[in-house]
């Protein structure tokens, strides 16, 4: 029995893993659809969040299953809640990066954001994609090196976020209503999404040290 | 036990609707500093939000302490576990209470939205409040009726929500790009707020009849 129930956390580690793995394909793929104004593969990353979305499910039927058949207590049971807590963070990056792909194709053969803002959300993307990268790492090794990096990455995501809303709100910002909204909801997401990461980041912290630890590294 | 375990399931039932009584509150008097550019309230509401923070991580870890003790099985398990997610749903309802009340604080003395959209925004805001409202007396009274008017009432929250992005990308529409940005903003609050309420609401249902119910009463 004890063994069996080893192998039901092992099982439910590697469903998460293989969710994290989804998610950051996904916002990845996002990124470059968003980027190179590609609709066949914003269509591809839309198409694939229905899976994220089963497998969650699976993997909360299999949490629920271990806590109906196994009682786990104290670590293991931390363990289990949080698996289900972090599913719920995951899938939500899911839908995010469809979020940012949808966005792709409402706006296509346009860009959806000018070109004076690009370099941000090449940015931004370029971290939400190092972040997601992360969080497979860090649920595979528990390496909590990583988890403050994923944390000390999100803070620059939210200097970002906000110099974008400065962006818009400076003199020189001649963009149309419809389009600045669409740079702000496209931000929101990434920013979402970052935040997210630091939130399953910190559950993995907690499983590991029993600390919330200080969501930065550094000073 | 089984005496006790009752009384913690009925704990954890009570400490779930005080948590949407602060949610409802929080909605309300957002929406109300909404309308009239009251940053007095605006600020309560920020602080109240702190509070309901607390309440789900006090109500999380009650959940976790009868998982441990108690390990309950079948329907007693999925309760608790629901009572879990709920309360993050509702905790993320706060939240988006706060934004909406961070906007109003921000953009003081100016209105967030332009007098022209307003209308709408006041139709959302009922429409958030009753919802609020019914997913108190949904966790009450587990009257399904309830979670079908929340449903429904959702369906009419979706519709605002798109014609407020059909305003901006309209002919007539003269606003900056920074009050542009802050209407969808507020929209997409008062739409997400909708949305956590439908889960909540659906969570209920499952719980109740075993079953996910068709989302919207009617045909």
């Amino acid at each position: 029995m004890r063994k069996a129930f080893q192998e039901e956390l092992a099982t439910i580690n590697e469903e998460l893993i293989r969710i994290a793995e989804l998610v950051a394909a996904a916002l990845e793929q996002a990124g470059q659809a968003f980027q190179s104004s590609d609709t066949e593969l914003a269509q591809e990353v839309i198409a694939a969040d229905a899976r994220i979305d089963f497998l969650q499910h699976e993997l909360d039927e299999r949490s629920i299953d271990v806590l109906a058949l196994e009682g786990p207590v104290a670590s293991d049971l931390r363990l289990v809640v949080g698996a289900l807590r972090m599913s719920t963070s995951l899938e939500r990056m899911g839908d995010l990066a469809r979020h940012v792909a949808q966005l792709v194709r409402l706006r296509f053969p346009s860009d959806v954001v000018p070109a004076s803002i690009r370099p941000t959300f090449d940015e931004l993307i370029e971290i939400d994609t190092r972040i997601a990268r992360d969080l497979v790492e860090l649920l595979s090794s528990r390496d909590l090196e990583v988890a403050k990096r994923i944390a000390t990455a999100n803070v620059r995501v939210n200097e970002l976020h906000a110099s974008v809303f400065q962006a818009i709100a400076a003199e020189g910002w001649n963009e149309s209503a419809s389009t600045s909204v669409d740079v702000a909801l496209a931000s929101r997401y990434f920013e979402r999404f970052a935040d997210h990461g630091v939130s399953v980041a910190r559950k993995v912290t907690y499983l590991v040290s029993g600390d919330w630890e200080p969501q930065t590294a550094g000073l």
